[in-house]
């Protein structure tokens, strides 16, 4: 069984589905997490959350706040609504300040060809690691991520998706760079949708129980909960729920900044999914979740 | 058999497979030609281009000359080789000016839903006529048109395509209008390609006899005689030279200036070329140039 | 006393400032309104208030619902909010569908050289105008128009303009095409400010009473009041309410949509204004308004 | 006298400018060189340029090559042309790999606030510096740089400006992360402009001797010598030679790829040059070159 290494980059805090991800990570037993980094706005209180969840289950990691704005452009996404629950659980406060580019540079060059990087948020840190340094990028196993929106009435229809709009420079500059990529849009993911309370009631796994209590409190926004974040991560490790379209990846950082669309070609860097299967995905997920707690 | 109402905005002059175009809808008896218009610098020489090809073969239409520039941005196309072979060929020389617009909107509103827009230059014409009358939008049939570049290697590779290139704005307003488009890319066109001196002198049609003397001025810059044009009005009365997808098309006006991306849609209001059988295109060309001949 | 030509054009209906403005220009002996064009969502909506203004003071004009949409990009502005008002006034219903752009381009080449555009909505029809018919550029006077910001803070800080933000290729179409013009930004036409309920309770001149009551409904929204458009109509007539840099104006289409950049330049086509004095304004601005009274 | 501390960041090798401005800052006693990089293509080669010029003055530097490649779009300055002539001098042919941008962030962590960084090539470095660092910003005194066009007929009618053009991206991350800027615009460097035969003729001085070698490799390509960089650094120590106006710079990455926009503004972050007096720049230039050889 390969294991696999991974540096998550996450903006946890603000939408649900990172917590998500983060916990499945945490039992997934074909992963190995060397660190994890933190994007947007406030990426201090976003490394807090992170720790919170990593702790209650007794694992610890290397965590790096990261960039904290876009690379151009403005702030979109300016609160972290679940740090008002992260007191609840134990905690590290202090992290190493404006380390995140250079630790994952230094993981990289340690271990070139086998790092998968897994940005879960805007693609600002990312973005500024392959424009300071380049010669990483071949260097880079791929990079899998959530964002842009590729098929059918999503690109005419839908507006410009979270991650993508709160910097697509950075997304312009991953896209271009050659690397890599699997990708799942907002056309796909959002098939990945259950009630929120129906999973604050269900859930009995411990990884899962700081997870209820961030979820609780992104439930006074919405009940809606999609599981975006998730599924880039668990389409690393069973390749039935997705298939995939190879190809080009055009990010618009024009008038349509953000916007993003899909070439196919069978010479392109990027894999983006185009079918998904929603009970595989959740059948696997709550597998490794539940699995891990025996 | 319908017959089948046609607006041709030409940019005849610089290229070679407007003429090409022009002769082979001269025999078509499948169309009615309304009138021509031209497009692109010095329009008033491609309108006398356009009529020594049309009274050679003893017909006369209406010939209005264009608009000059593109609507945005700079003109880059500035130079009519052809002309100086015009004078080989009787013609008119003075034709209405300024008019160009308006005679499309007069025929529009007389013709409704039954008009064909053949743009097979720099879209500014019809750009600039929607723009100023989006009312007929959805009177006219259909625009079909050669521009752009859509699969494969062509969009990643290619320079951008040369008539959207000339005018990335007007082909965005028509791209983003709705009207019902058929549209084939470079990436399909390029594989419409014969040498110049063959085409020289194998043809023996009276109609191409004033196209081989354009054809021979042509030949000075390249042998490479691709048939770009003739295509968007051939597939418009063959149905097995083409096939097509049917989607949206993103003209970028930003730092891509002119590049297109087209995305699968079923909703979508553009047919876009995807496959092409050459062999079926040149028998279909000769044998209406050829038929008419007897 | 010399007697300016004008066409107005105007998106009368959502912000109070057009009806100010059009109060003003019907009082203005120095000026002769060939017609009126409405522009923005509903400009049938609008040609209605432009003529419940007009009748209340016994003038009549040609007036023409212009284009509804933008040349390029969303809808921004879509409701008429005090067309709920315009009952209480006597005004024609019905005007001519789809010929604002053709009678603005008969009055021009009717009158070359004579006619001032006043356009105090979007650009959308002298845009459309100028792309459609670009040899009327050299015909116009001079286009006269509030829209942009040019200088200090308000470029760096200031959100993106209303009018141009609304359609910047319209903008960018009159900016770029040499016409001269005279202009007056959002950081000049703020200093232009009363309250609502002050300029309610004051006015009595007869032109004034229908605006009075377009401008209880405007209260519903705000007690700010600011004179925007009635400033580049006035600035025709009075010389010492601004003074003006002479320049070229850049308007992006890209990822600022809708910004403007002024440079300074002697050979520059666009009059900006960068002092004002609000007195001198409001003093003419009434002066006009109640002469005519008498 | 204050020492001013320096980092250098240059393209030598294709423009001879480069050149200029390193030699007259090897002359400057008012400077502490703390290390060059390189930009552009083939960074190791311009590497190679930079040492044969400081040796042949028994001065050595940490020199990096740095990022070969815009941060986003083409490399449009492929050659590095004066390569042909390094050979003639002794020179180091081994630089430290992918450490350019850490060395600049050692360096200004370890000088806070006394910085002053001097890129006189397109700006690749400093952006990627700033996108992966951006809590530099603030560290660093200021960034002085020779590039974009600002006044007059510059912005209309001039093409847009080498250094910008090859890299908008890291000029916009420049002009718009709030840092301290000196720049002066290719309109005013213009203005330095002497013949390349007269300056090879002319110079005596140790420290020009390899430079007119590598002059007379540029005189290949034109006779026509302009001293824009070393205009950047001599305004830094002679405030004579300038005037300026303080704003914000506005970087078009879109349909104007790279052409950039003046806004005066007393909150501005940048002082544009705006009027220069050429003749104190040649006799502080040589005033300095000169000296130093006693």
């Amino acid at each position: 069984m390969d294991i696999l290494k991974l540096i998550v980059d996450t903006d946890i805090g603000s939408d649900i589905d990172d917590a998500l991800c983060l916990a499945y990570l945490l039992q997934q037993p074909q992963c190995e997490i060397l660190g994890i980094t933190t994007c947007s706005s406030e990426p201090e209180k976003r490394a807090e959350i992170v720790d919170s969840i990593c702790q209650y289950v007794g694992r610890e990691f290397p965590i790096f706040p990261g960039l904290g704005a876009p690379i151009l452009g403005k702030q979109l996404q300016v609160a972290v609504h679940q740090y008002d629950v992260v007191e609840q659980f134990p905690h590290r406060k202090q992290f190493p300040s404006n380390q995140a580019i250079a630790f994952m540079k230094e993981m990289i060059e340690a271990n070139p060809h086998e790092i998968t990087l897994l940005p879960i948020g805007p693609l600002t840190n990312i973005g500024a690691l392959f424009a300071a340094y380049p010669h990483l990028v071949p260097l880079v196993k791929e990079v899998s991520f959530m964002g842009g929106s590729f098929f059918d009435e999503a690109v005419a229809f839908m507006p410009v998706e979270w991650n993508i709009k709160n910097d697509p420079v950075a997304a312009k500059i991953v896209f271009d760079s050659g690397v890599p990529i699997r990708v799942a849009g907002l056309d796909v993911t959002l098939r990945l949708k259950i009630q929120c309370t129906d999973f604050i009631n269900a859930s009995c796994a411990k990884v899962l129980e700081p997870v209820v209590a961030y979820a609780r409190k992104f439930l006074e926004r919405t009940n809606d909960m999609y599981f975006h974040d998730p599924l880039v991560a668990a389409f690393l490790f069973e390749e039935d729920i997705c298939s995939f379209k190879r190809g080009f990846v055009h990010t618009d950082i024009g008038c349509d900044w953000g916007r993003t669309y899909f070439t196919e070609d069978v010479n392109g860097n990027v894999l983006v999914a185009d079918k998904i299967d929603p009970d595989c995905f959740f059948r696997h997920y709550y597998e490794v979740i539940d699995k891990q707690e025996a």
